[in-house]
């Protein structure tokens, strides 16, 4: 198996980076071929616009869609998308490391899924979810949050977890993949422990390494989340009578 | 009143440029004096991270959370940042106008909201939700989706848009705003209409112009979306028994 690891996190000590460490060491002693985007060292450029595209379909107005779909058709992606879509070829499972900031991925990594999965190239209005165009390959987050595993319950001060990365996994599904249920490390502050004394905090950060190191060793035994597909659509794009919501994982957990 | 219109589109020319102008137009008309933060025109730098800080309570590793708190005591925030706080701190409400890209707001509105909501200086882990920096004011997010409006109903294909929303919204009552149900402009593409005849989708985009001028003139009218606050949580950050859930205003619509 071929891995990419989506790395975003601006401190290289970190411990978002340390588990990025975890997972290259891990798949590869399992055998498996191992790349990492390390996006802020790398200084992928997150912003979508048309400072990206020397060549335009229109060049008076700038329409991000109508750009990546005739970008995509003469070949002329921006470099650093260019790079990021082969890498996304190459993988047979695609690792998100991040932290949850403001109750959703980092900019940087919002703008990698923002200017990356481009129109035309990667998804069309047919080509997408369970017809999308990554189908069997399988993707996975890998998180950070800065509270207290409590607070992230689907009762929790912090926001129901699952609920906060929805759109991020809803995206992931967009693009085809089967996207497993997400690697979660609570309470994790770069400045230091907040909720717990000095010594625990230290043992917990070692607990989540090797529970992360034993998740990607078994990542067989997991089952995707269940989402809805083309089949259990109308023709308006709504759920036909009798199937489950979108939210059924969410419920289904209560 | 005053508003601040905190704008992410990357096209002067879009409909969401549109909209823009038309909540400038309503606004002002009535009575109300308005700023905008044009995030693109501006060229707003999304990515968190140690390149904006010159001083460092930790010259070594970089926490977002402790720059930002350390920059706020000593009054060393980056200029952008300074300039967007003195303007949220100037306004009784606050606009968002942004297109809906990958399930959630744009790279260069999340990032604003990184780098803006500083530790520290706008929360702390008392100063938060019904308790934050904020309370009192209003914020509204104006939104264009790519699908028809059926798609992002609770049972459309392209997510329940409530749902979709919910970490952007929950970011804004975590910051003490009342969050006002957000304005909705379905099936805006930038390359053209997609799903109606050119005739149908410029009366629909005058349609939606008329329809968020109105919004604006009885916004005195709107509920804000009911979340659950201090109250209503036991010391671990957890509701307390026979208190309604983060989502209740999700299920309440069903």
């Amino acid at each position: 198996m071929h891995v990419l690891i989506v790395h975003c996190h601006p401190e290289p000590h970190s411990f978002n980076a340390a588990l990025k460490d975890v997972a290259v060491e891990t798949l590869q002693r399992l055998g498996h071929t191992v790349e990492v985007s390390d996006l802020y060292a790398e200084g992928f450029e997150p912003a979508e616009g048309p400072q990206h595209y020397a060549q335009r379909s229109d060049p008076r107005t700038f329409s991000a869609l109508t750009e990546q779909r005739y970008n995509s058709e003469i070949a002329t992606l921006p470099a650093d998308v260019q790079r990021e879509i082969a890498r996304l070829e190459r993988a047979d499972l695609v690792v998100f490391q991040f932290p949850l900031w403001w109750h959703a991925q980092p900019a940087m990594l919002k703008g990698w899924m923002d200017r990356v999965f481009v129109y035309g190239g990667l998804y069309t209005g047919k080509r997408r979810y369970d017809c999308g165009h990554f189908r069997g390959r399988r993707a996975i987050c890998s998180v950070t949050t800065g509270g207290p595993a409590a607070t992230f319950g689907h009762n929790g001060r912090g926001g129901d977890i699952e609920l906060l990365l929805w759109p991020m996994n809803y995206s992931l599904y967009y693009m085809g993949y089967d996207v497993l249920p997400p690697f979660l490390a609570h309470g994790i502050q770069g400045g230091g422990p907040i909720y717990q004394a000095q010594d625990t905090f230290k043992a917990q950060l070692e607990t989540y390494k090797a529970d992360w190191a034993q998740r990607l060793e078994n990542l067989e035994e997991d089952t995707p989340i269940p989402f809805t597909g083309w089949s259990d659509w109308d023709e308006r794009g709504v759920l036909k009578p009798g199937v489950e919501g979108y939210d059924y994982f969410i419920r289904a957990r209560r």
